[in-house]
Order: C-alpha cells, then structure tokens, then sequence
C-alpha cells in the first residue's frame, strides 16, 4: 500500500485536526483555576478533554477521507479500506493535564500497514507543534514559524545523557533493574513527561528516553517527530515500536545502542 | 521596619525586574536546537542564564533603590541599609531548562526582617507570570490580562491529593520515609518541577509540594504566591521557611495539617 499517503499534504490536513483539537482540550485545562469555578463533583475535566477532542478529530477525518482507518484511545477502532491508519491519543498525559501542567499533548499519526509516516505532536497551552515525517525531517511550529529542529547528536555516551521515563515506579523487576542500571549512570533524570520527553528529545534536550507498557496510540505520533529530527526510537530490542509496549529513544545511533545493550537482555 | 515596603508600587517594579529578564533567559533557552546553534564544548547555556539575569535584575534594583538589599544565588550578598531585602533565584530548574522544558522560571522576592512579602514568580518561555502578596492575594498574568488564582480548597485528605517534590531520591533516611508514606498515599505524584510545583500548586493543579535542602533563594518568592492564592507553605514542623531547608506547602490548611502530622515528626 505505499504511496497511498501524501507527506505534504496529509501533514497539513493533520495539522489542521491539531487546530480543531486546542479549543476543545484548552477549555477544560485548568477549568477550576478561578475559585468560582471549580468543578462540580464528579465531573472530570480531563475525561471531557479526552472524548471531546477524539470526536472533533474523527468528525473531521470521516468527512474528507471516509475510508481512512482511525485507532484511538476513547473510541472503537476503525477499520482502513485504503491502506491509510490514524492513531490517536487525544491527551497524552492526563496526570499533568489534572495537575495544570504545560505537559500534556494531542498526538495524531497518520500510518499504512508498515507503521507510522507522519505526526503532529501538539501542546496547545504553550502553542508549541512539532511535525515529523518519517525518518525525513521535523518541525517546531510556534507563533507562526516554522523551523526543522534536531536531536542531540553529541551526546553519545550514557554517563553524559539526560534520560526521562514517564514514572519509574511502573517498570517490573528486569524492567525495573536495567532502567536503574541506565537512570544511576545517567547525568540527569526528568520524570512525568509522557510525550513531551520524545518531544524534548527530537529538540536535543532530552537525550534518552526510556518507557515500558505503552499502547500504541502512546508511541506511534512520536516516531516521525524523533526520527525526523535525526533521533532513533524502536522497542527494547532494537524492532519498530508502533505496536506499544517497551520503548527507548535516543538522540543519536551511538547512544541509542548504548542503551540497548543493557535493556537487550530484559 | 513594617511600612518599608509599598504593595503595589513594589509589586509593578518586581514586574519591571521579570520583564528585564525574560529575554536574556530565552535567548540561552534552547540555544542548541537548531543543528547550526548547537553551542561549542565548554558553553554552559544555563550559567550564561543565570549570571545574566542577576546581574540584569541587581542592576535595576541598584539603580532605583541603591539601600535595599540582595540576597541571590550568583553573587554576593548585599546587605540592606533600609531593612529591604530582594531574594533571587534567576533561573530556579536549572534541569529542566537544560533539559528543554519549560517548568524553569524566575523568581523574584522582596521582604523585610519579618519575611518576604511580595514576590513575581515567573515563565517566559509560556509567557505565565505569578504575583503574590502575602496571605493577601496571588493572581496569573498571560497574554496582557492578569485574574486572580486560588489553590485548591477541596482536596483535604492525603489520599485525594496531587502531591510535588523535585527529586525523591533527595531526601535522608528519615525524611525518606515519611515523604514515601505521603506519596505512597497520593492519588498521583509529579517529579522534577521545582518552583513550577508551587505555582501549579498556587493555581489549584497540584495539592501538596514536599521538599527539604532548599536554599533561601529557592523557596522565597513562592510564598507570597502560594500564602496569596489561599495556600499554606511553611516548614515540616509548621514554622516559616524563607530560611530553606525543609518545606511543605498544600492548598488548604486541612490538607497541610494531614502531611504535618507525618512530617512533623522527622
């Protein structure tokens, strides 16, 4: 089925479900900051995010490419009768999203049968979007301009990375033992970033990303940003990671296999 | 010396203070993202930050106010002739800024003998800046329009609550053991936010900050916000904490008894 999916133009068409995404997710961030506004028992805002969000995107889908396939996390899947598969997390990061924390993201892919070609990784509050092609290219689009960004290239040795996991805690025991392994060895350690530490990393901050128990729709808008801007991301064994599970990103080849030949053997 | 200080006026100059450093901060923010702008070996973007925003903001204050006091991380104290004293943490989340992430910020504080009184906590890279007059008010200025922020007054029991510390592999035996009886009672947990934690705190995002070895220059500037926006930060043992070292802050008086009656005892 390749070919069936445009760069250029289906990157501004996910850019534009990224634009109907912000409103919705932007209304509910932070929706009890005004002491008369705090919500009403029972009422979850990032819940509301969530499914709001995913709707607009499949609306939006349906009506101009009815045969595309979407896979989401709120909503059923949908199957593809054209070789084309959106993957969808309409907020990443919902314990930040709660804590009021500028580190939650919409995440869109847009794949075919050999994974992920395109994403838009968004983080409305901060108005920071990153786009990626597939091992091609990556963008950071803010206030208006866009600009390619890449990640860390000279950082190619463990004791000199900075790594991030989303919560440390969740690794089971190999897990646990070569991800400590890595994080003691490590310069510097950041935690709870969910996306925005592939974000981060596609941007040459973050060095070394490091994640077990992900679900597709976790990992697949992550890839064409960190391989785009020059980063390397598969599962723990060095395969494609779009299906979810255990992944490690680095911003170069050299760090990359650093890292594997330690979380290899788990 | 009460009197020696002018909320209002006092508050625009500290404004004043943030708006000068906001773009000698951002202009070492990211300075390696473009694969062109990666800095040569031995360049430290954040001690380049840091050192140009005190200096920036020491220059200021000696300018319009030449008797009061400074008290900042990068150079030497200089001691108050008219009992004013300006506390200063140029670039507080010196990892995250390296790290790309925009949870770093500027912090800000002028006080006399009794403690500090008003302070600007602020983000110039999500353009978020948090004023705060002790037990007074605390409001969020963004985009042109300042509102006013409460912390969170519903979340009374340990077990409900969004709890913050910077690094839990910080704390000692003993302070280790009560802060991971607390956490481990959370209903979510969030690392590595520093000053950032506070202010999600003083806006009713996060419910409980724990933190212990803090400098003067650290904790300073959160109190006026935090105590404005209705919160409550003092020591472990409940006493005041513009000195450093041991500090917990909650939303609502309740919530800081319950981690009190753990922390108390260390």
């Amino acid at each position: 089925m390749r070919g069936v999916i445009t760069p250029e133009l289906d990157l501004r068409f996910a850019a534009q479900l990224a634009d109907a995404a912000r409103p919705i997710a932007l209304k509910h961030f932070r929706s009890g900051v005004a002491a008369d506004a705090k919500p009403a028992a029972g009422f979850d805002p990032v819940t509301e995010a969530d499914r709001g969000v995913e709707a607009a995107i499949r609306a939006l889908i349906h009506d101009s490419h009815p045969e595309d396939g979407v896979l989401g996390e709120e909503q059923a899947e949908r199957e593809s009768r054209n070789g084309r598969l959106w993957t969808l997390d309409p907020i990443d990061g919902t314990r930040a999203f709660i804590a009021g924390l500028p580190t939650w993201m919409v995440l869109i892919a847009l794949g075919e049968a050999s994974g992920p070609v395109l994403s838009v990784v968004d983080q409305p509050f901060t108005g920071e979007r990153f786009l990626g092609v597939h091992d091609t290219a990556a963008w950071l689009e803010r206030d208006g301009e866009r600009r390619l960004i890449n990640s860390n290239p000279a950082t190619t040795r463990l004791e000199d990375a900075i790594v991030s996991t989303t919560d440390p805690n969740l690794f089971s025991g190999a897990e646990a033992e070569a991800f400590n392994r890595i994080a003691g060895m490590a310069k510097v350690r950041r935690y709870g970033l969910d996306a925005y530490g592939y974000a981060a990393l596609a941007l040459g901050g973050i060095d070394l990303v490091i994640e077990s128990g992900l679900k597709p729709w976790d990992v697949a808008a992550l890839i064409p940003v960190v391989s785009g801007a020059g980063g390397v991301i598969t599962d723990w064994r060095g395969q494609p990671c779009h299906g979810g599970g255990r992944v490690v990103a680095a911003g170069n080849r050299t760090l990359h296999a650093a890292a594997l030949s330690i979380l290899a053997g788990v």
